[in-house]
C-alpha cells in the first residue's frame, strides 16, 4: 500500500487572514469538536474531553483544599423556581427550553441553564443552623441556553458543560473574600494550566449576572481583537436567600438570613486554548493541559532496530503518555503533519542516526525548536522543555496581551483603539447610559473594572469619572 | 451550650424488618440523596457523589488501559434518529421526553434516554477506513427516561448519571471478544471496588437491550430477596451499522459493515451499596470507594492534650483523607452515631488514656470491632485494617448471596425458592412463552443464563432444556 504522503487534512486558512474560518477548521480537523445534527449544539471529542478532564482534574484538587464538595442536582427546574427571584428570572426566561411532560401536580418544567434555584430550594432545607455553614457545594454538569444567536463550539453553544458552585456564608465578609478568593482560583487555573493571561476585575452593572450585587471576571483577550470572558464569581448578596427562604439560627440564637455566592467557568475555556496558542499548523495544547504530552515517531530506514528503540524510549518516557506512532501505513512527514495539527506539545524522533549517536530529537510544537537530547538523559531533559515550553507559551501570549491594552485619554483615542482592535483602558463615569451609548457607536463592550480609584471627567460623556475600566469587542 | 446527645436523627427502622423503609432513610439520613421538586428525580448530594467519583476514577484508569477515550455528545437528539433501528425505537419510544422547542428545520427533538443513535451518527461521518477502527468511546452523562413506574433514590429514577460506552470492530470476532472483557471489567469494578459479588451471564431474549443482538449482565443479589442488574454489555451486531450507514473500507480494500458493542452502567450502584452493606445504624462503606476512610474523634477530658494528637494524627493518616471531627458542640456519643450512620469505614478514638499508653483505638464499622494499635504503628495498621474490611465485607456478602442461591428440580421447588425470596437455579427452555407465564404466575423473571450446556425438559413447560439460568424477583 501507498504511503499517504498529501496534506488535504491540514488547516487551509491563515490564523492572521482569517481568523473565525481558520478557528472552524482547527476545532473540526484536529478533532476537538464536530458540529451535531441540531444547531447550536457540539459534540466534544476525546481529543478535547482530555483537556476538560484535566481541567477538572487540576480545579477539583485546588477546590478540595477550599472545602468544597462536589454533588449533583437535576437537570428539570420546575417554573414556579425561576419566578422566585425576579431579576434572575427576567434574565434567563428567554432562553428555557421547555419540556413537553409536565409535572405531577401540571406545572412545566424546563431543562436548568443555571442551577440556583433548584439548588437554593434544597438549602433552605439543609441549613438550620450556623453549624451548617459554610456550605460550598460544586456540580460539573451539562446546561441548556437557547439563544437565537449564531453559534460557534466552545465559544457559544446551547448545549456546554461546566462547573457551577454554589456557597453560603453566615456573615457578607465571608462572602466577599470568598468571591475573591474564587476568582483568583480562576485566574491561576487559565494563567497557570492553560497559559492564557487574563485581566481581573469587576463587571458593570449591565453585564452583573441576573440576581447577583456583583460579579468578579476573568477576561482573557484573543488575537483577532475580541476579549473572552472566561469565568465569573457572582457576590450574591441576600436576594437568593431570601427568595428562597434560607435561613439559619445564629450564634446569638437568632434567625437570619446568610449571604450567598455562586461561580462558574465553562468548556468554553477550550475554545480560549485554540484561539490564544494555535498556529497556521492548527493546535498547540500548553504542555500541563495536555493529555498526551509527548509523540514518538520512530524513523524507520531498516527494520526493527528503530520500533524496538522507539518502543523503549516509549517506557521511559511514560510519565509524559506518549503517544508511540508505529503506524506503518504513513510516511514521517505524514505523522509529523497530523501531530503538529493536533497539538501534541513535544514530538520525539528516533532514527538509525539518533540510535548510533545514542541521542534523540525533541521538536517543539510552540516554536518548531529542533533540540538534540542525549538518549540517557531523556526523561529530564522531556520534563525541562516541556517547563520551559509552558513558561514560554504564557510569556508569549502576556506580551499580546500587554501589546493590546491601550490607555486611552480621549474619545478619538478610544474609538481608534476600538478600531484597531485593541483592549481600551480608561477612566470612566460608570453609568449603564453611557455603557450602552459606547456599545451602539462603537460595538465595544466593558470588560472589568480595576479597583483604583480616579479622578477628572468620562472622555465620553464628561460626567465625573468613577472607574478604571477596560472595553473592547468581546465574543 | 448543651452538648446535643439525642440520636432522632439515626435510623428507626430495622432492615430486617421493613427494608424499603429502611432504605428510603439511610438513603435521607446519610445524606447521600434528597427527593428532588419533581417526582422521579432526586438531588445526589456529596457523600454519593464522592462514592460516583471514586468509581469513575476507577473505571476511567481500567478503560484508558482498554484504549478507551472519553467524550461528550449532545443532550438532544433530533425525532428521526430514533426510527431508524426498529427495535431500539419501539423500546425507548414511550420513556422520550420532548421539548418544545424545536430544531431548525421543525424537526422535534427529545432528551437522550441513552445515545446510540446520536452517536452513530458521528461515527459514519467518522469511520472511513479499518485504520480508524476499533473506535472506544466513553461518555459519563445524564439519560432521562420519563417512565411511570415508581421512582427510588438511586435503584429507578427518570434522571441517572450513567457511562455508556460505544465500541466499533472490524470484525464480529473482535467485537465478541470485547464484551466478554466489558462485562468481566463490570464484574471486577463491583466486586473489587464495591465489594458486591455478582452473577455473570446472558440475557433471555425478552431482557435483551433493544437493538442488540444479545446483552451480557452481571446481576448482585439484594437482602430483601431481589435481584439488582448492575450493568450491561450489549452484542450490537451489525443493526445499528447499518440502519446509520456506517461502513468502512477494509483491508480487502472492499467497503463492509463494522461491528459494535454497547455498555453501561449507573449510579444505581450506589443503591447497591446501600443495601448490601447497609445496617440498622446506617451506611457502611466499603474501604475502597470511601472519600474518607477514617474519622478521627478525640475524645476530650482535660483541654488540648487530645486536640493536638488528634491534629497530629490526621497527619500521619492523610492517606486515608481522614475527617478530624474535633466540634466542641457535640458529645463523643453523638459523633460516633452521626458517623457509624454516615457509613465512615474506621473510626480513630485517641483519648488522654490512648495518649499515656501510646495507642489509638481503631473501631471497625461492618462489625464494630475495637482495636488497640500502638500509635507508632498506626498507618501501617490502619492500612491493614482498612484491607481486611474490604476483604470481609465482600466474603460476607459473598456468602449471603451463596446462601441465596437455591437449585430447583421442580415446579413446586421453583415456586418455593421464589416466595422464600431466593434466587432460583434451574434448566430451562429459553422460550419467550414459558418466561411470560413464569413471570405472571410468580412474578420472578430471568436474570441470566450461564454457558453451560445441559439436557432434560423445563421443569414449567416440559419442552427441552437449553439453558442454565437464574430468576428472581428484581428491581
Amino acid at each position: 500500500m501507498a504511503k499517504k504522503e498529501d496534506n488535504t487534512l491540514g488547516i487551509t486558512v491563515k490564523k492572521a487572514d482569517d481568523m473565525p474560518e481558520w478557528y472552524s477548521e482547527v476545532v473540526v480537523k484536529a478533532e476537538l469538536a464536530d458540529y451535531a445534527p441540531i444547531k447550536g449544539f457540539m459534540i466534544i471529542r476525546p481529543q478535547a474531553y482530555a483537556m476538560w478532564e484535566s481541567i477538572q482534574d487540576y480545579f477539583n484538587g485546588r477546590m478540595r483544599k477550599l472545602g468544597v464538595k462536589n454533588a449533583y442536582f437535576p437537570l428539570l427546574i420546575p417554573e414556579s423556581f425561576f419566578k422566585k427571584e425576579a431579576q434572575h428570572a427576567e434574565g434567563f426566561a428567554p432562553e428555557l427550553a421547555w419540556v413537553e411532560q409536565k409535572d405531577e401536580d401540571g406545572e412545566r418544567v424546563a431543562i436548568r441553564p443555571t442551577s440556583e434555584t433548584i439548588m437554593y430550594d434544597s438549602y433552605s432545607k439543609w441549613i438550620r443552623s450556623y453549624r451548617d455553614l459554610p456550605l460550598r457545594i460544586n456540580q460539573w454538569c451539562n446546561v441548556l441556553r437557547w439563544e437565537v444567536k449564531q453559534t460557534k463550539p466552545f465559544l457559544r453553544t446551547r448545549e456546554f458543560l461546566w462547573q457551577e458552585g454554589h456557597n453560603v456564608y453566615e456573615t457578607q465578609e465571608e462572602a466577599a473574600k470568598e468571591v475573591e478568593v474564587i476568582i483568583k482560583e480562576y485566574q491561576k487555573l487559565v494563567e497557570e494550566l492553560l497559559a492564557i493571561p487574563v485581566l481581573v476585575g469587576k463587571k458593570t452593572q449591565a453585564e452583573t449576572f441576573a440576581g447577583a450585587d456583583y460579579t468578579l471576571t476573568i477576561e482573557a483577550f484573543m488575537p483577532d481583537g475580541k476579549a473572552l470572558q472566561c469565568g465569573t464569581s457572582h457576590m450574591l448578596g441576600q436576594g437568593f436567600s431570601k427568595a428562597f427562604g434560607i435561613s439559619f439560627l445564629g450564634r446569638d440564637e437568632k434567625r437570619q438570613v446568610p449571604w450567598q455566592i455562586s461561580w462558574g467557568f465553562s468548556t468554553r475555556l477550550i475554545g480560549a486554548i485554540v484561539m490564544v496558542h494555535g498556529d497556521d499548523k492548527g493546535l498547540v495544547i500548553p504542555p500541563k493541559v495536555a493529555d498526551n504530552q509527548v509523540v514518538i515517531v520512530p524513523i524507520i530506514f531498516g527494520k526493527g532496530k528503530e520500533l524496538e528503540e522507539g518502543k523503549k524510549l516509549q517506557k521511559e518516557l511514560s510519565q509524559f503518555n506518549p503517544i508511540y506512532d508505529d503506524r506503518d501505513e504513513y510516511s514521517s512527514g505524514w505523522k509529523f503533519n497530523e501531530w503538529e495539527l493536533k497539538g501534541i506539545p513535544l514530538r520525539v524522533e528516533i532514527g538509525p542516526k539518533d540510535i548510533e549517536k545514542k541521542q534523540i530529537v525533541v521538536v517543539r510544537r510552540d516554536t518548531g525548536e529542533k533540540i538534540v537530547v542525549p538518549r540517557k538523559d531523556a526523561a529530564k531533559k522531556v520534563k525541562d522543555i516541556l517547563d520551559q515550553m509552558q513558561k514560554d507559551m504564557f510569556a508569549k501570549a502576556k506580551q499580546q496581551l500587554d501589546d493590546a491594552i491601550v490607555e486611552v485619554k480621549s474619545w478619538e483615542e478610544f474609538e481608534k483603539a476600538i478600531k484597531d482592535k485593541k483592549l481600551a483602558k480608561l477612566d470612566w463615569c460608570n453609568t449603564v447610559e453611557c455603557e450602552e451609548q459606547i456599545k451602539d457607536k462603537t460595538g465595544a463592550t466593558s470588560r472589568c473594572m480595576e479597583k483604583a480609584k480616579v479622578s477628572g471627567t468620562c472622555l465620553h460623556c464628561g460626567k465625573e469619572n468613577k472607574v478604571r475600566i477596560y472595553f473592547s469587542k468581546s465574543y
